[in-house]
């Protein structure tokens, strides 16, 4: 059986097909997204999401077509005038290249690709969001958690608001030091594309409604108060991609069935073997040096004049990794490491890698 | 079997779980927005619609999460100040409102529910932007092709917008007279929902450009100028729903594979016989008096206080009507007639409404 490592849209998680099977069934497709078995569905996913990853009241849980929406709602309904914006690969980049776009005042601080932040930065008094991105899919590098807690202390009065679209369900995020995460389904959760989960806080929504008050251009449908209007019935503003959140309550189940411990734990040891592979490897090593800033679910091996020949050896067993991103698609190798990829997996990718010499 | 009625989201087009079993067999729903395999399937749905709906060459076709995002997508890219709204139910107004909204300064001609527009109307001068809605989903009002096609003599500088989210694949669009059109698949494209299909003409994407180039505000992923760019490509902005896109590719090709000659033709078919069974019954009646204005592809019925009492005899034989909207929940029943419905489901419908008495 083949195995997809690229780190999205990643390998579906192993039981989405059967999911879809019983969806068609029960005509899932063909719901109103006005109707009680809708609402249910909604309700699932937000006490489903909840308990998983640990999500406290106060908390709101919005849906849009893609997490690249969530970057231009979020600037459009949460800054006046300033962003901060942490920019260490090509995803970051492009959210602080959103504001700029949108008019804003963008502050950036620039990390190399394949260096993260570690040491506190001053950032300008009057900035109104502070963008971080928990993972940089393009890298492999990760911020650690003390860094993202130690905003709120510094800036109060700044929204911090983490990209989690290709670590999320790993992370054991402190919703009390932070406003508003995201992710995007095709990555942790193995769904098919085409959905965006935002969360957001009570201090989002008002920020969104000061904003509209003081006469400014929030959107429309998408806007954060008709998103709160509509998920107080359990409601989205429009048509929304009803099979994809049918099938993201299913895999939230099977998550919580198999409880966040137990995934979290597999995903760091999955991580360890990998990394232990590419650390004591001739040929490959790991493309972030800081131990501390290294994902633990895209991990971006620095394969140089290698990747071919490696690549290729992997897929003789049905392994197939990620390419590098961008300029670096043709030196580097990227492993997703999500639930749906498994300790046995991980083995053989390790036991294979060590026979390439 | 079942059939179901409701005009959306509506019953599948029978072809489309197969088409998502092979979607799965062929990993469809991991495959890269970036891929070639990708590109394929993007530049089939482009050359589908052409031949389906006699697409001309200078039209693009671009993906949008639900056809709501197109509302507000089309206002911030054609509309600097002006723009008139035909308002006739539930969605045509939407779209005035969202209008308003962004800023902008709205004009609107209104008719009341169950009745079209025939007469010419004279608009502002100043208007950037005439939105039609060629089917009030909420009504069952259509709008006659010659009114549409009346716009572009009188106001040359105008761009000609009709919504067909409850109509396409049936109206046979003059596209030397309109500027764009757009639809949702959940409606007679019978798919599941989450993806919005937008046309526009070169003169939409110059008047996107002159607007940024005077520094308006056009959006940041899904303005026009960035959806033409990577359709250039045959890619999208963002991650869009793949599956979702290749679902359509393939009712594309069934569609035109049956041949849209014969998929009207049995539409109106399908559609007179139904008008001809509410006319002559004595309990119910058709909600839209003038037969100019009448929709064929979603029927509406006056039926009052039998509306509970017919809607329950038909849901004996399998057959599920769509409630009244709004207001008309009540009083009202709604029946798709999209391609998905067939002949003989229509004939036992009528035979079946000819019962009650």
């Amino acid at each position: 059986m083949n195995v997809n490592f690229t780190p999205g849209p990643s390998q579906l998680f192993y039981t989405v097909q059967d999911h879809v099977r019983e969806a068609f069934r029960n005509s899932i497709p063909s719901i109103s997204h006005r109707s009680k078995e809708f609402e249910h569905i909604y309700a699932e996913v937000k006490s489903g999401l909840q308990e998983l990853l640990g999500i406290p009241s106060g908390f709101h849980i919005f849906f849009t077509g893609s997490a690249t929406e969530i970057w231009e709602r979020s600037i459009q309904n949460l800054v006046e005038k300033d962003s901060t914006h942490f920019v260490n690969g090509a995803f970051s980049k492009r959210y602080f290249e959103i504001a700029g776009q949108l008019g804003k005042t963008t502050f950036k601080v620039e990390s190399p690709l394949g260096s993260g932040f570690n040491e506190p930065v001053t950032l300008p008094e009057q900035t109104e969001l502070i963008a971080l991105t928990h993972n940089e899919t393009s890298t492999g590098v990760s911020l650690p958690m003390a860094f993202i807690n130690n905003f709120r202390l510094n800036y109060p009065e700044a929204l911090i608001v983490v990209d989690a679209v290709s670590s999320l369900p790993y992370p054991n995020f402190d919703f009390t030091k932070i406003d508003s995460v995201y992710f995007s389904v095709q990555k942790g959760f193995g769904l098919p594309a085409g959905l965006g989960v935002w969360f957001v806080n009570d201090r989002c929504i008002a920020k969104a409604e000061k904003l509209a008050n003081d006469g400014k251009s929030i959107g429309t449908y998408h806007s954060l108060p008709t998103l709160l209007t509509n998920e107080k019935k359990n409601q989205t503003p429009e048509t929304p991609n009803v099979l994809n959140i049918y099938l993201l309550d299913k895999v939230i189940q099977d998550f919580n069935r198999r409880g966040i411990q137990i995934i979290r734990k597999e995903t760091e040891y999955k991580a360890a073997i990998l990394y232990q592979a590419l650390e004591t490897h001739g040929l490959v090593q790991p493309f972030v040096k800081d131990k501390a800033s290294r994902s633990q679910t895209v991990i971006v091996a620095e394969s140089g004049e290698h990747t071919e020949s490696i690549s290729k050896h992997l897929e003789k067993v049905g392994l197939f990794a990620g390419e590098g991103y961008g300029e670096k698609k043709k030196t580097q190798l990227r492993f997703a490491n999500f639930p749906t990829h498994s300790k046995e997996q991980f083995e053989l990718l390790v036991d294979t890698i060590n026979t390439i010499v």
